[in-house]
């Protein structure tokens, strides 16, 4: 079967990065898929590059390998390191991008990667995305054990997160990201909304929001002409839409903005 | 043979929307090419989208499977549908996203895709583009017969597209859409023109938009220090352009305005 | 092994000119690797494209077909080439788009693309990159010989760079590029450099830029706090940047400004 490497930058697509990134991976396994995730991440905004590695590694085969270089230390003593949830590798800075498969795996392992055997020949000090991570993830991708990069650690780097608050009849967090279509995703999950509603339907809650209350659909198209409203998204959480509109746009919503949501 | 799954969607490139689609197609079908056809159509505009297809898919291998999700019935009545029209497959919501492949071929057939079988587990609501249509286009992919994925209809959705008219000795269109160089695209095209040029050089027609004249070239560096002109372009439809400039936006042209062409 | 093309242009993602390109090719060779190395530059901007081919070309596998289409004289005089250097193959217009490559290798040898065997039938006079250059890089890629596409020619296009002036103490050139980070890339290389650094520490050096004088940095963390720097960028060349902020933006840098580098 071919392996799979995804990655994640916040490179764009209008710089020559991204290009010798997968011109260093094809060279060490011409095989591979190579799977961009995004390189549209804002540049060094690392809690962006975890929320879309939290979202998007757990759709692809077991056993791919998720790149992500998000990295503003890099030349510094800030580490290289390969991290393991028994399912995926994900390789890259140990900066917090790898948060979220940290806290969520039990069994997660982390290899600080120095053995510099497996590295670009004639690396440089300003990028360890194409002298290292493209390298070390091409080796892991041709079976090499990731125990022959590095020993393993156990200090490795996560990122505070905000937590939402769930009791028995409230849960409360706030905005974490807005998408292209305007959308503003939170982080109260599906998980927390169902400690209260016990099997009534979704459209018995109410979202509050800049002092507003708003309801909660099943869908998109169930907003038509009812201005802002809420539903529970592909990744089961609670995220504030306008229909076929741009509702962080018309109602000012941005990150950090604080959500509650309740039984009506 | 490695067959391919092309990419159609108004996502973006910022978001997990793309990466999980494509985490879903690798890990049913590891050895499949994934081609991206562009994540950058405008929000919700099926026309866009109907149009890139248009000119697209025929340039792939046969068998090529075609996805577009641009979808903002997604979760409401609106239908998943797989057209097979002898050559291709094309995998979607049915809002008409297929049209012109409906339209043009005599032995178009529609599949209502019903068959949960094929689905993501745990899907959602409001993402039949990872839960729906990335699956169905992967086990397409590795040889599933479309007619276990549902029943055949008849009723499917085609869009109005404003059509040209021909007569003999004039052609009347509009702009219907404006390229990244600022080109703008008229819906007329060389055959409709070919019924009254018979065979005379292309620079023997007149084209006229916003009361201008203007003269047909052959090639865009024909055009040089002649301001606004017009070509056949590589789609073979009537194109208005400024040779190394933006012609929609130096002579605002925009989609919907009238384009008339006749003999000179 | 599978053999790879690369794609660099100036067409966007918007538009239906990458993807039927992409579908041309795997028509041909539905085995090969396509990587987009950039779809982004300029309208035009032939200069822009060079440089991304110098710096992305030689990370591949040694055979990998580089295509590159910013290509303003399509459809006039100018030529469809393939150059090959012994270790790539490179198509797309005789316009200096591969100008570093002629003048960096000895055994270059250019190809005059003529044999319309290889072209895409009822192809256009304005769309060479899916007519011409996707299917003789597919070609290529299956194997066929350069020299079956059309006769050798020794007068060929090369584009006439800015070149840095490099004496015993002091190297003079100018800023070339700037990045999404806004990094300001200079055409001074680090060889240049040794020639008078003979082995002493980077931060021995002083960077003049606009009448100000500003330190030689490690990596980019090392600039922490401290407004405008310089540092060897990955590819070694001279770069001007701020540290987690926009050096072009906030200091006004743009290409063509003059730099100037010397011990302190």
């Amino acid at each position: 079967m071919r392996s799979s490497i995804s990655l994640l930058t916040d490179f764009g697509t209008k710089d020559s990065f991204v290009g010798q990134m997968k011109g260093v991976i094809l060279n060490i396994n011409p095989e591979v898929n190579i799977v961009d995730l995004s390189h549209d991440i804002t540049p060094f905004n690392i809690g962006e590059a975890a929320l879309m590695i939290e979202k998007c590694h757990k759709y692809f085969p077991l056993g791919t390998i998720h790149v992500a270089v998000v990295d503003p230390g890099v030349g510094s003593k800030r580490r290289p390191i390969i991290v393991m949830n028994g399912d995926y590798f994900f390789v890259g800075p140990d900066n917090g991008v790898f948060s979220s498969v940290m806290e969520s795996s039990e069994k997660v392992e982390v290899i600080h990667v120095t053995n510099n055997e497996f590295f670009l020949r004639k690396g440089s000090m300003t990028f360890q995305g194409r002298d290292v991570f493209a390298p070390v993830a091409a080796w892991l991708s041709k079976g090499e054990t990731a125990f022959n990069f590095g020993k393993k650690i156990r200090d490795y780097h996560v990122l505070e997160m905000p937590v939402p608050t769930c009791d028995k009849d409230t849960a409360r967090g706030e905005v974490i990201s807005v998408d292209r279509f305007g959308n503003a995703v939170t982080n109260i999950s599906l998980d927390c909304i169902e400690r209260f509603i016990t099997g009534r339907p979704i459209n018995s809650l109410t979202v509050r929001i800049h002092d507003e209350s708003i309801q909660v659909k099943r869908f998109y198209e169930e907003g038509r002409g009812e201005g802002l409203c809420a539903l529970i998204n592909s990744d089961a959480m609670l995220e504030l839409f306008l229909y076929q509109g741009n509702a962080s746009q018309t109602y000012r919503i941005g990150c950090g903005d604080l959500v509650s949501v309740m039984m009506s």
